[in-house]
């Protein structure tokens, strides 16, 4: 028997592999399948995520400069830190990289990881650099703390809790559309040298992503404890089903009320893509989408960094997406897949 | 400026990519540079270590069964592990795979993983999987813990402690060098099956490696702190020189002393190599290279599964090897190194 990878997907490939995987030490409070696993340290609670981008299919070294590479590795594994609500305290990372690269292009690499390291006050504790007989490979595995008990899975949303999510989505994917619009320009024509400084908010949400460590702080010092949480790294609407899934919930997902930027409500016009499809299905904005009692949406309703954007609901109500004019959709996964054979 | 990667070598690279490396947690306390890194936890502490395979680097799937190849994965992680005298107790997997590949050769790859994590009961706690364009990168990150200040890093030894070693050496590198040899001959004459039942010592050693578990416990068990550890992935010499850099030694390592296995040494003669080259220079044999103080001698001498090599001197006197004649010559690291061009 042979069944294709493409056939699966990434999620459903990743539940299949580990479907009968049974964990042995009493110390392993959540394995496979949320953002990070939680293990018990002694008391405390140690947080464990890991991410690996591959070149040609996660970044094209055509326009992803090497320092920005790096930041947004280490970012990305950050982000799904902080989607525990837990803090990020180190770092592995491994290479794998062909032996063309010089040496001064891998230091490129590495100030990118050191930045990110510093900005988010994470130490970097180990490595493997390798040969690699193609693309550059990078897997990085992060590991955070939380006070026992106070990490926050993608399980825990009832009905009638408040859908929430940070900041603005489907500029990340505009900007990628962007970079490889013009890269297609430049490789047609080589003397036209793209100027992309109007696009500077795009083309920063593609390259150099910043994990939410600041609204994951500021949840805290409200004492508002998410119910479930998830980082959006392949889109709304696939993490808003992960949520449903894991929590067995149905939700109500208002289209007007997903938060865009102008600059991305623009480009989309220009590209002719509906701005609620990019933030739907676009991906890569590492932006938290959780969910709250309704008793903290006093709390919440002034925080400009956050956007409430519907409700769950009982399961049997399935999952939709009501539009301006009162449509109603089921909402789809057509999130990214590395797998897919396009 | 351009270096070439090649110019570097494995260790001097990570040791260069990571020399401004400073940390900012006060939990951390060993970073790179070791078999792992450990970190504080609340009293406890953790020990963490990461490694990357890349197809057509570290291994063949030509004579590699895709199950042999999860295990050892695993199996080599966890050997950095018990190079601290730590116990492992979780491991990450993150997988880039060609979308070519079946589901069914990955289940195969995942029971390899299932089976070493059942071995050393050890919990799978997370993992990512994504397209490749080439070939299969495997990147594991392992997870362990030790009692406070009780690891043992490669920087402890001094003058006159006992080198000793593990198992018996040279036999991963004569069976690789087998495998190679056999699949020449099968390219060349298809219709010719290999026979390689003869040799299931040489072919274990370099398909299913064991971490050497056992002879951690038993040190532990019989209260010997070895001053310094490491585990042999690339050979003797180099593994050694680690050990002597990292604790300012010499060391005088005596040939006849060298443990190797019957099989390795006829194989060895019919390739007209010498078994001390490949114990030396050959690598994968995953067996723990550590130093003792000389009171724990008594203790350790009647174990069979260890031997005593040689002993720590001064840093001033060198890294020598004494021939059974008496000669002597000075170690070099020609350990293997994933960035040569050959």
């Amino acid at each position: 028997m042979r069944t294709e990878v493409s056939s699966f997907g990434e999620f459903r490939l990743i539940d299949h592999l580990t479907r009968n995987n049974e964990t042995m030490n009493a110390g392993t409070l959540l394995s496979v399948g949320d953002d990070a696993a939680v293990i018990d340290q002694f008391g405390r609670q140690c947080v464990v995520s890991t991410d690996m981008l591959v070149e040609g299919i996660h970044f094209d070294l055509t326009y992803t400069p090497l320092k920005h590479l790096g930041y947004k590795a280490v970012a990305v594994n950050l982000s799904d830190i902080f989607a525990m609500m837990a803090v990020p305290t180190h770092i592995t990372v491994s290479i794998a990289v062909s032996n063309k690269v010089s040496v001064e292009a891998l230091e490129e690499l590495y100030e990118g990881i050191y930045a990110a390291c510093e900005r988010y006050n994470v130490d970097l504790i180990g490595g493997d650099t390798t040969s690699s007989r193609s693309g550059l490979v990078i897997s990085i595995t992060a590991i955070g703390e939380v006070a026992p008990d106070k990490y926050v899975t993608r399980s825990g949303a009832q009905a009638n809790d408040l859908i929430c999510v940070s900041g603005e989505l489907g500029g990340a994917y505009l900007g990628l559309q962007l970079l490889e619009r013009e890269k297609k320009i430049f490789l047609e024509n080589p003397g036209v040298q793209p100027d992309l400084q109007q696009q500077a908010y795009l083309i920063g949400r593609i390259l150099k992503p910043e994990p939410r460590a600041d609204v994951a702080e500021w949840l805290k010092e409200n004492d508002i404890v998410p119910t479930s949480m998830i980082d959006v790294s392949d889109g709304l609407s696939s993490e808003l089903i992960h949520l449903c899934n894991k929590s067995n919930t149905g939700c109500v997902l208002h289209e007007e009320k997903i938060p865009a930027h102008d600059d991305a409500r623009a480009m989309a016009m220009q590209f002719g893509l509906s701005i609620t499809t990019c933030a739907l299905n676009g991906g890569e904005d590492y932006e938290l989408l959780f969910t709250i009692s309704q008793n903290d949406y006093d709390k919440i309703k002034e925080y400009a960094h956050v956007t409430v954007i519907g409700y769950m609901t009982a399961p049997e109500q399935g999952l939709q997406l009501v539009t301006p004019s009162g449509g109603k959709h089921t909402l789809t996964a057509q999130g990214w897949n590395s797998f897919d054979t396009h």
